[in-house]
């Protein structure tokens, strides 16, 4: 696997053991990882934390973003995608899109090159935690 | 002034006396304040606590968004009108888009209510601010 992704992966998969929503990212600049970080929901009671903003938020105030490439082990929702577009990151390169298709089109529309791996570790651990966790992944979508 | 937007207001101004950037949000349901906040890039050094944000994070795990309405000093960015459409929050008054149109028609196109208040009163203030700091503005759209 992309060692990215891998770090995205290990993001999600330590969310998970802390009892959170496993979704993991990773922020990227001249191949090197430059912030990381995973769905804080539960963790911190904190329903704007999801992975790819707490990844954004621990890179901190990085100045241009023209040259970073954004990964996530789940296609982004408009919140993240939102993120993407507004801060001009113009590379997003996901591991799964099975269990939710998000703001891909958005995305695409704006001018972002999205990448779908299409990963089995990432869309099995995805569509585990949503059968065994439907209300809280509800939640974290807004689809309540 | 509608009192909600006073209270958005009044965060925008906390905001600029800590030395930040003065925008202010708050989140209402049933007639009651629920959340409030404001940009905190500077002070915590962190880029994605735009005014909404911040407001949507301190308003914690509210449940549905279907009976909230937010109100922000300025038109919010896609960033934030992505929050917005992601929780399904279906009406947002803002108290100008002179200074930054935002994302208006990607909130309109997503069903979301949006309503100018077109207020002399944060419309001066955030052409003073972006006057007098056009960097700090600029990171903050992501127009480095």
């Amino acid at each position: 696997m992309d060692r990215f992704m891998e770090a995205a992966l290990a993001e999600a998969e330590a969310g998970g053991a802390e009892g959170g929503i496993p979704i993991g990212a990773v922020l990227v600049r001249d191949g090197a990882i430059i912030g990381r970080g995973h769905n804080r929901r539960v963790q911190d009671d904190d329903p704007v934390l999801h992975a790819e903003i707490d990844c954004l938020r621990n890179a901190g105030r990085v100045g241009r973003y023209r040259e970073t490439v954004l990964y996530s082990t789940l296609m982004p929702c408009y919140l993240c995608a939102g993120a993407v577009v507004q801060f001009g990151i113009p590379r997003v390169v996901v591991g799964e899109s099975r269990n939710f298709p998000g703001a891909r089109a958005f995305l695409v529309d704006h001018g972002v090159e999205v990448v779908d791996l299409d990963l089995p570790a990432c869309y099995e651990m995805m569509a585990r935690f949503i059968e065994d966790h439907p209300a809280l992944w509800n939640e974290d979508i807004g689809e309540l």
